[in-house]
């Protein structure tokens, strides 16, 4: 399956953003006084734990930013799933753009290595099940492409990226149109043919009337696993059955295997810990 | 005690954009479709789960910078501890602002939180000792001034805010150097008389060298309690004493009961959980 | 029928941009040379040929970025049919800012009101019918979000907003993938559940492996009249099905009477001719 | 003669930008889901109907901007005449670069040919006499460095590039300043030496205090055939002559024929159809 | 005479760098540390040696921009020559803000005052002659729309804000181009009719071919008195002359006596000296 | 010694606004009507007077930032004391790149080289003593970390870069707090242990409390000879001293000999005048 990359000025900014935050005016204190301009070091990166890496080409490129010759060879790929100790990336070039870049390198592929690895771990519960394993709109804030990437690279599936580029009625929307039909009928007027109409419900009684007014996404919110069953059955491949509310590794599968097409899972995004990754200059 | 705020140009520019992203160029297409631009609601943020608030000025923000005249009442304050279920803010004003601005302002609020409580947690195993709970550079890309804001919140202390507003000698730096001697000279010619000069060590042989160096703050990285105590007992009063390695809950007490002055926690940024916090719109 | 509004950020941006261009780093050398800053004057926004309003909020917002005291009252709103001559808006504030913005203003409300004004004329030929008008990806570099909107002033409605909010399989990725089949297949694994799936075909041969592959919408490009005919016979509502390619004031009817659910039309975003108005600043 | 080019930072500015809203946070889905990244392919660029060449260089340098190594061969300059079918440049690259700037490419590059086609077909009218052919400061809000560099390519002049680098004085400036010799003596104090005085009349009568006044430029707005041709002769070469309004390419030539210098003309920037441009993947 | 301000969103970039410049990510550790949010506090700006004012309204915009509930009532007018001791501003709101701002503020006041300062000195050595003193692009990086406002409030005259909006030929392009009728020929085909053309000579007998051509402005570099006295004459009010080089506060007055029309000095922008202002809080 | 080098984004930033506000939208007119794209040529970059070098890397790049392949090699290396009539670097490459870069890419060399020169001669006048010159936040706006850099080259000593990196306590903290120990202790509690505390105290009587505290500076401000001279002494090594206020060439010697560690000086950033360098195109 193809990884979809994610957009080149997305990963450029979120760079930049964070090597400013690191710098600031002064730059590098320490290893500016220590090291010279055209010192030179080699050195890995390393994942210290077991975990699915992702994001490792945007966290190389902290090094181009800052302007070091540094050449990079990787030896690993995002998606991959690696054990402790595995050398994800071997690098030589300018001492000062290695260690001044090391901190902000480590943070961005910890950080969505770590999602990547939460992703994994959920998607492997449901192996085997024909099911989407989605994330959500409860991203960190300014990381959204990188982190929807990354669910990407654990294996997981994208939900809408955002307000914009799909349709999701919830209970609000509803109760001010005054029916889910009405609801449905004021963005199908208001919206292009090219974007999908999810309706949330949290009552299996809601279904019929989703079918008819013509949804493509039905989400069952917080429903117990004979509701879902029963939902599912009743909207009977008429629209897509997606799952969210109470999903853990525990009980990912039994919610699966009601037959929902896709369960979203929020803290694969928001709750991920980090992957340890470290960088270890060579002696 | 004085609870330092975030600069404010820190806060718009992560609001700013966290919008930018969820908004994209056809902005919240389901909200504009069902609700006009002067229908009115009223709501309430609500913390789900107890734990710590952080952030709830800057996530309330974001409902002005949407244009919505939404007037906000805070129920409770950054740093507050509260219970689930806790009201914190209520809102009223345009729905589509309201609607519109939720999960970023939830994303938001819901992540610094997750920080401060994570933060506290730590802060309350080590209660009665005189010690300091300390953040690192282990941060989210993009987010440190706000991050480190939640770390405060929680009841933590700020190490340094990058690599330009104090020195750090580790080990690749007096190797280079050549000894530890050399190197603290090498940034104290370099550097001003106004920052701090940390080592990093593993060997309590390094100490009095260290001392005689003349450096401001020690860091003793993965040492035993049994080193911890040994080193405490070297320095003596004569630089400030920082642990950090291996601190868990569970082992914080006996770390710090060694009588070292900081113990610094890279997990309290980059691996809470969020706190559940939720938007209720009023029936 | 609601109109989706453009994202504040978007309007707010593309102001600040066209106001940084009339004014460089020297400023209105004219206006300021002879008008004081306390000078107050009247004038109003005038339409000089009939037409479809659109961007009136966006382009009086020129006048508070200027940081003039300018009130605005609105005569019309955005999708009003207006004839030749009529007041859009009156306004009244410092002479520096209405004279120094009225430019920007102008050319910002006469751009976006050509294209609603376009796509009104070729909503209008299709009177009656069951049938979209939508717009393209052919817009003027950096006015995506406004443009569009200009286009739901018109009546039309909006195709996709990019590349990255649907997917639109075209020759080329079928001829890489080897079949369409392949290439649905391939998208629809790369992609996530909220996606919908274009086709673009130019052989009503292809329609019987486009709705085996199950895509969303299929696009007849550049089709005679019999042949979209037979193709909207062939699908039968099991898929969208959009009509592009020599759509004219004088085709559309025709082209619509077919059957087929949109026209997507490129030149009322690329080749609108701006709608004459002007900014009368009272005597 | 030669061709002033744009500022770089204005071509890579827009450049940017509108990348930015074709991909969003997702970027391509179709592309790169289909392609991989080492596919490899070549192209051409063509324009489809005859026309002026403007932006060649700015329009593909987005195949540089989304990092793909693409090589491009210029068979065209901005400024030729091409006839409908020539090839402009041929490409090879990464696939996935060159189907993903493909639009961004084109737009551009169409957007700007048009408005160059455009004003060359008023020069084109105008041949043989000693007039320029002016653009005004009525162009599309953020791309006012290439349009003017577009009127360039089509053998047009540019007026000022805003309210910053020259005088315009109008009506209401005179008003306000009690006359012509007021109005003239107010901007002369208050800007410096390098700056020309533009002075809009609509009325032959106010042509001696225009002189006297010592204005360098005089703009005859609206005028009859007969009064611009008494303008001419009473302004006797004491000051540039420019005539604008209704000016079409119909009268242009008997307009010129009076004698101006310069005829300006707001709807070779404002209302320019687009060039037909495409791109054409090798087979 | 009317002083033309600046551009506003100019002195808004400039105030948000240096404050951001100021703050980085952790804000003002000790204002914070000491006061609390709410505390109110009220105080005054001072010159404190006696100077011309410039970039009052700028200055004091920082504490708008930190967000305080800051009333500021000016006691002085950019413009104003005041003696030391003399109260510009006096100032109420958060002291948090006061005391933030206080710094770039008075950078910003002391910068541009002093530039003005400077100008008046030199413009007060030519008093009663009938010239301008004009500044240069000599001026400092990013700040060149306040600089050359800064000249204005001094009394002075603005030069050419950029290469972008006059022409100035030098030797080199004289050079390139064959002969001064050359350059000037190739500049006039390429540059607009608004534009105008000024000719560096540093030779006397370059003025017959320099009138010729038919330039704007002849500037004189470096020439003794004798010299300007006979271009003066020989150029006899067919161009507007200007004179550079060697002008001091001691030889601006024999200078400008020649007859020349202006005299231009860069380091009225580039080497003035800071204006001494300070912020003194109430007691 | 090791020169810390600029974050060499703060570097980008500066160099792409100076060549912004120089080229508007418009660009360089006159160099580009004369030179053709690929005319080429050859220059040097000399001092006109002697002085220190600072920012030569920096000013060179903004012929990289215009896009010229312009080869530059250096002659000079920043810190270096040239004579009248070095020759700091020699460039060839794109005559429009050269002749367009020149005015910007001497601006902030000399600007730069200005501030370093002026910070030698008060080095030079201290030298042999125990002392350290350091510079202040009286910086120019929005170049901060440029200047600091140039006071480094200069042989100076950098202060706090902002309000953010180091606590600086003045009267009116102290007020506020209640007493110096008070404030001392309201900044301990609410900065991290890497921060530095400095009070500033213009009366001896102030020292043993300022012991007392704890504080790691004393800023003795606007003290006489006598008072440095006692407040040395009571100080007695237990806090870094350092004075302020009234440091003058002639003053600095005697003021340092008093024993103080550093000395502080805002002139050398906020009044020193350019260093004069020009750049000459080779015949």
């Amino acid at each position: 399956m193809t990884l979809l990359p994610p957009p080149r000025h997305a990963v450029a900014d979120v760079v930049a953003r964070s090597l400013a935050e690191d710098l600031g005016t002064a730059g590098d204190l320490t290893t500016n006084a220590v090291f010279g301009p055209d010192d030179i070091s080699s050195g890995r990166i390393v994942a210290r734990r077991a975990g699915v890496v992702a994001g490792l080409d945007a966290s190389v490129s902290v090094f181009a930013e800052l302007g070091g010759r540094v050449t990079v060879e990787l030896a690993a790929a995002d998606g991959d799933a690696v054990d402790a100790g595995t050398t994800l990336a071997t690098l030589r070039g300018n001492t000062r753009a290695l260690l001044t870049g090391e901190r902000t390198c480590l943070n961005l592929l910890g950080h969505l290595s770590g999602i990547a690895t939460t992703t994994r771990g959920i998607v492997a519960a449901v192996e085997g099940l024909d099911v989407l394993v989605a994330d959500t709109r409860k991203t960190t804030p300014g990381l959204r492409a990188l982190e929807k990437y990354a669910v990407r690279c654990g294996g997981g599936s994208n939900h809408r990226f955002g307000l914009h580029d799909a349709v999701m009625i919830k209970d609000n929307h509803v109760a001010a149109a005054g029916s889910i039909t009405a609801a449905v009928d004021a963005v199908r007027r208001a919206t292009g043919h090219t974007v999908k109409i999810e309706l949330e419900i949290d009552d299996v009684a809601q279904v019929p009337e989703a079918l008819a007014a013509g949804v493509d996404i039905v989400l069952l919110d917080n429903m117990s696993i004979d509701e879902l069953r029963r939902a599912v059955e009743l909207i009977d491949g008429r629209a897509i059955v997606e799952a969210s509310g109470g999903i853990t590794p525990d009980t990912a599968r039994q919610i699966a295997a009601t037959g929902v097409d896709v369960i979203s899972v929020g803290w694969i995004t928001h709750s991920a810990p980090r992957l340890d990754v470290a960088f270890d200059l060579n002696g």
